[in-house]
């Protein structure tokens, strides 16, 4: 493949600590280890289309390591496929991939690594089957991705949770309340158990496991014979009772206000102080959760990432998606990782045992 | 003083970090200093009232330094001269004072450090006009407490919504996007105004200063002129528009499910995602500014009230609150701290004028 | 196995993050799942020679999950078989592991978990031959065991190292300075090569990497070319150069005063600022690394093989070791993981090649 | 004071967080409020002789508050009034003065913010007694300045020492071990008091209290009998004892290796193990504690000092030093404050009688 001398880096979706190592990997790998140039585009698909391109260098992607978001910007939902336009006050939406593949070649750019979760990876392939070269890097905070171990920005949104959970031990202990953290996962409740063991909850409330709001405050309830007058609860955004609701916030449109409603931590929050009789306060993390400076962890594997990323591009693996399996990088097939199924916990699997055998009630 | 040969500390009210460095420093001043027996009451004035004491030691008080909340627990709106009992099914308000003044003789306490807001306070004022030997330890998270420069607990609270702004900047920057936070702070915007600093937001509302919310826009549509095409926001809960609405989250009684509503910072998202034409988020901080470990700064000035409360205490100085004036420890009489005005933010005063100087919209 | 009522633990060596929340794991799974009685084993052998238990309970465990240490407390090079007593102003060595059987006997401890590194397991394993049950759960913060892919510690140990990179990197750029840091690893670079790749550092020296001075310099140097008048170096403390030298940092036995010298770090900063001509300035982690509060992933890896063992016990699996294999918890006999050698990093292996990648000299 | 149209910001002497603030707080005012222009001079007096500016904007001043160091650098010791030259293989010193003053008229800067600690400002002052218009903006992490209340960079010191104290708390506990944290220091005990007491330290070593190492030791023997069989000690680098010996970790000039011995830390630490039978250890945390990002309350005091020095030139008041007097901003001339003698902590001052009040042993 020495037929590569210019890559492009594109990063889309959602933030999540880790975009700017893979970054930074990507680029230093590219001009320290094979003498390529780099090109960042600019603010996802977006950038693409409009041909927003800028130079990355040793220079301009100093000190960036320690930093949240992503220096390239991103934009939601952007799709060159069906790009959305504005005709006569509606939105239509056109397929506008040929000028990305245009201004692609207008900029002398070889390959493409581009960052994403399900949509922008999507995306990707479809650039992939023009012809575009084209090196997938997946990211999602949920790691919730049937094709990879573990994502970045993954064991950052655990410690900020787990950070907020220490927090609110002391207030729930010190007043004999209940404290309920809503967390991120609408589909997966990885963060919401793994943050929920590290933070020492004394109930779980996941997607994938449908609750009891009675088993809950039960659990609760036996916590007062140790004499332990409090709790700390976190839910899952996605959280499902076993009657098969689920609350998201959400906006009201016709309010005199626009206001927003709280979710399910509010609502099992205002649930649990009926059932128990004990007072109960829900914060929702939101946010937070995904900016700000990735963890140690979160650091190396995404740095692994960007820099196998260049390797696999120069040696002509494209279509390809990096993955990591166990403890080693791999790759797989574009067209085999999107539409995958999410990965979800398993009710069974041995994380749930270990916070079951430790006392943790997920309220099945 | 000789007389004084056991003392007793009660915390009431809200969380606040620094309440165990006060309960540890108070301890041990007692013990090593003056050789003193000390009895933690548990509760607040609940424990007053059910003789729920227990006994400090070098022992029990070890370890708590770091830690958020009170070991000694506390109760919200406990108050022994509006002592709430259920009769026939009402609650029926009746003054049980003298239970407390008895529990107090018989455990042979000569003297109580009290460790509160404004309303445990304003029941240590009481006790202290029936006899009893009361030292006070004003405690606000919102520093808003005219008799006393600082309190502590604030530091802590703004460091934690400074980190938390620090994570939001780079979600902002990297989509593009308006990103609220609110943070405490219901009649005085000393949080919001720090922290905003400190956090380099780029408007703050604070109820000291009404806004309007266009000239927010304003100031975010003018950054954009200068490539900043997003804006990081801090609302105190309590911050009130020019036109004098205040928007506090609150439950909706009669609604199917018992919802809850966004407060300010919801509503000022929404408003402002309107007039920018940018998306905008928002981020309710919550109880998470008040628990957990206090910074070193809220450590060292608890100690200083925790230690000062019991020279005072055994100085005679009985009737009095501990205060900081300038660098020192002071001391003023409970009878005037009690109902004195909230000391606000001065919207002419120096910290506004710098927070303009750097180019902060307060709205105004 | 139904014959165990009662299980003991025990920790010995060196401090390490995650051995709170093995004992609270242990401790809830035995007491929640399987309504055993637990007993602590204080101060590692030494309790166990003495006697020295004390009931472990839901009570007295709680509040443990987020602090460093070990509240049974610990002993370095405690062996009962092998004990040390003075006779006649010498040390001389007993085999007194009959008195700690007897103890266990006495107590009515049916089994024992033994959390420890190579030197307390290697106990472990000689009580498990002399028919005690023994479950043993594995210590190490630097990552080296073989028989084990993540041991938990080492995750906080390589974020505090990397918080301290964080920090160490802006007074090398504001002076243009060569700023080396001093990690842990006699044996094995794991901490130093992790934290390096996470703190952004120019070179690392490993053991299993013996360094040249001159080509360390010379990656600096290179480093001008680019602007770049700064650098930041990790070195392992047993990081050895191509002359098989290793300075480990000792005291001067008959110096006026008892003194210590400087180790790797130290003598490298040394030599860099004379090859380099900038300024040097060395700092040593020390125990840093190995107290405080665990991250998260260390307080879930050591909650799951904490609970894991309790499993293991009661599933009559004694005389092994628990294990993480991949992403699974598994054991393995205590007689094939003593004495086995020590894990080290790979210098063609995948993390190395990255770090290549991306710039990082290891002097090789 | 209408003539200023451009002002010039120079950081000089060691490393301390605030500085960046300081830079963006005195350029955003600059800009917005006095529409000025600005100037960085690149590593301190050096960048003045050289001529080595620098436009500051909105734009590249962007994203620096919660930076560590200065992105103008710095450099120790530069004097421009006696500029050290090589001549014929000797170092002379010449002033150059004129050079200095010479590029700020050609760059057309009107005055100049500089901000730095004693040896900057006393060049400060001499550049103001030349005409130059001065506004100097002290800068010392170890808080000792007379003139001025409280310095940045002071308070995040204070807290990374206390982290570090949190830290090895747990080893101490675990071992049995005492642990000594050396910490910044050499004239000053202001971070060594304020950290020992937010660390919770047993014992506290500072220039201003000459210690008796056998004081300390009973002070370590004494708790012993409460059943605390660690300590936990800090020592400030410049702790004598009091025979008058101060240890000062140095490099041994002839060594056969350039070796470095260790501080006050190590030798204490040996001490103390001897003379209390418990094993000790040593921490210096050197650079860590003047790099990185600074406090929440770092932040807003840096950024006073750096929004107040600007509206002090516009009003024209030059030859002046900001400082802090209580809670307020003020003045005053550079003459005065230079030449002032180190603000020492008061051995007889409320802080130390808090901290002896709390049982904590000076050695005295």
């Amino acid at each position: 493949m020495s037929s590569i001398k210019k890559i492009g880096i594109l990063t889309g979706g959602g933030d999540c600590p880790g975009l700017n190592p893979v970054i930074r990997a990507a680029t230093r790998t590219a001009i320290l280890k094979y003498g390529l140039e780099v090109v960042g585009i600019r603010n996802g698909y977006r950038g693409l289309y409009l041909g927003d391109f800028t130079p990355l260098t040793l220079e301009n992607i100093s000190g960036i390591l320690p930093l949240g978001g992503t220096i390239l910007h991103s934009s939601n939902k952007d799709n060159l496929f069906q790009y959305p336009f504005e005709e006569n006050g509606e939105t239509v939406l056109k397929d506008v991939s040929h000028v990305g593949v245009e201004n692609l070649k207008k900029a002398g750019i070889d390959a493409m690594l581009i960052v994403g979760g399900d949509g922008t990876l999507t995306s990707g392939r479809d650039f992939s089957n023009l012809g575009v070269r084209v090196i997938g890097v997946p990211k999602t905070i949920d790691n919730d991705l049937a094709s990879t171990d573990v994502t970045f920005g993954f064991d950052t949104a655990v410690s900020v949770a787990t950070e907020a959970l220490d927090r609110l031990h002391t207030t729930a202990s010190s007043h004999h309340r209940i404290m309920v953290l809503e967390v991120m996962g609408r589909y997966a409740g990885w963060i919401g158990l793994n943050a929920g063991i590290a933070g020492g909850a004394d109930a779980i409330m996941i997607p994938e496991i449908p609750y009891d709001i009675n088993k809950i405050a039960n659990a609760i309830n036996t916590r007062k014979k140790f004499g332990k007058t409090f709790s700390v609860i976190v839910a899952s955004e996605g959280a499902k009772s076993v009657n098969g609701e689920m609350v998201v916030s959400k906006v009201v449109e016709n309010s005199p206000d626009p206001i927003r409603l709280g979710g399910i931590g509010a609502k099992v929050a205002d649930e649990l102080e009926q059932l128990c009789g004990l007072e109960a306060r829900a914060t929702t993390l939101g946010h937070i959760q995904r900016g700000g400076t990735p963890t140690a962890y979160d650091r190396i594997l995404s740095t692994r990432y960007g820099s196998y990323a260049v390797d696999l591009a120069m040696e002509g693996k494209f279509g390809n998606m990096v993955t990591l399996k166990g403890n080693e990088m791999s790759y797989d097939s574009l067209n085999n990782v999107i539409g995958q199924k999410t990965k979800n916990v398993n009710p069974n699997g041995e994380l749930v045992r270990f916070a079951k055998n430790i006392g943790i009630s997920f309220g099945d």
